[in-house]
């Protein structure tokens, strides 16, 4: 039986001030930070052990990976760092809020972008500050592999590929393996772990700093799943999540 | 034109605490994280940016580097661990302060194994707590790879191949590199790099925290080397380097 964990970052400043994130790189809260402590006690409590982390190129994971290990006493394991495990890419509303986004595109075309599996919000152009090809941490990609905008079936197909050809490799040669990532790449793996159809995943929530424990059988599928720590608390944040999920568009 | 940045650990509690650390994994002082952040600042403001980083397997070394790239804005760089860029291993010495190991084993014999470049100080056994071959970090390392003890000569031995094998080849493709590591590991890669005699290298102090930049030819041989920041403050760290190394055994 091999286990793997996911965990998704802790609040950010972004999350707090309830703007489109996406590929932007904005920094843990302080409340993010003890999030991150909190997964990394709760881990070490349970007696888990990692060989390899894998995480993505934004600060807010790698530093809730940081915090994490710092907590487990385990920060000589190695850690991989993909732009495939990055957040989904919100095109052109990343910056902006709420208020900002129905004001410019109509309550209901917001509505749109965030309930569907396949329609892309407004892309970037190249011209654009936000797009991803001017920031030297993505300048060994691809041109056809920048996104300018993303639903989150392109995030499921540019995660995949490292699930199956970097990750599940480890896991599967027996290397226990923590995974720092963001709502939507981790729900792309989710998808496919569980086998969850296109329009439900978007139901998914994990909730932020919450350590989620899959074990998997000899072919990588999943026996269960379960979340780590005190069950009130975490149904607490996950009734969070779906809230902010309302109120949020 | 190649450019190599090397960096000691800041400060330690046991660097405070006047013991013999060697692999203990023991961690910064505040003190040593601000070093670590002046550092890094330092870099910034110079203009530095790393495509890759290489540290060791010790927290101290490990987080003056995190903290580094953090300051920098590159915590996204990919960083590799090797317990070849460790501490040199102090045998039976590690743990032991000052007074202690001038009580067990006299002063002279304490004055050689600290000035010569070739005689170890007395070995562990592999029943001590102390023992590499106990921390699950070390597991992949063969038993004759594991050291009871180490002169500084083999420190050089140990930590040449990955300096052959890894890094120099980074730095010849182009890859702008940093080493974050320690007093003796460092001084390994000063004396291979500037061709230092065995006994003349004891004499060099490299102080923690001050970046030390070498400019390298094509072939990886010295053009010239200096360090980031104030000169009258890096000369007040060097002294306080010497000076330690005359009060401290």
């Amino acid at each position: 039986m091999k286990k793997l964990v996911l965990l998704r970052h802790g609040e950010s400043i972004w999350n707090k001030e309830n703007r489109f994130t996406g590929w932007t790189d904005v920094d843990l809260t302080p409340k993010g930070l003890k999030e991150a402590q909190n997964a990394g006690r709760l881990l070490r409590e349970h007696g888990f052990i990692f060989d390899q982390a894998y995480t993505s190129v934004l600060k807010r994971a790698i530093r809730t990976l940081w915090v994490t290990l710092d907590e487990m006493d385990q920060m000589w394991i190695p850690v991989h760092l993909s732009w495939r495990l990055n957040e989904r890419h919100y095109g052109a509303l990343q910056g902006l809020n709420k208020a900002e986004t129905a004001t410019k595109y109509g309550d209901e075309q917001v509505l749109v972008w965030r309930r569907s599996y396949d329609i892309q919000p407004p892309a970037l152009t190249i011209n654009d500050d936000r797009y991803p090809g001017n920031d030297l941490r993505y300048k060994e990609l691809a041109n056809q592999d920048i996104p300018l905008t993303e639903c989150l079936k392109d995030t499921v197909i540019r995660f995949l590929p490292y699930w199956n050809d970097v990750i599940a490799p480890q896991v599967q040669s027996g290397s226990r393996v923590i995974i720092t990532a963001h709502g939507n790449s981790l729900r792309a793996l989710v998808k496919y772990l569980d086998g969850i159809p296109d329009q439900e995943i978007l139901n998914c929530n994990i909730p932020t700093g919450v350590p989620l424990v899959y074990e998997l059988d000899d072919h990588l599928k999943p026996i269960r799943n379960y979340y780590l720590g005190n069950p009130l608390e975490i149904q607490e944040a996950m009734q969070a999540m779906t809230n902010q999920g309302k109120s949020k568009i």
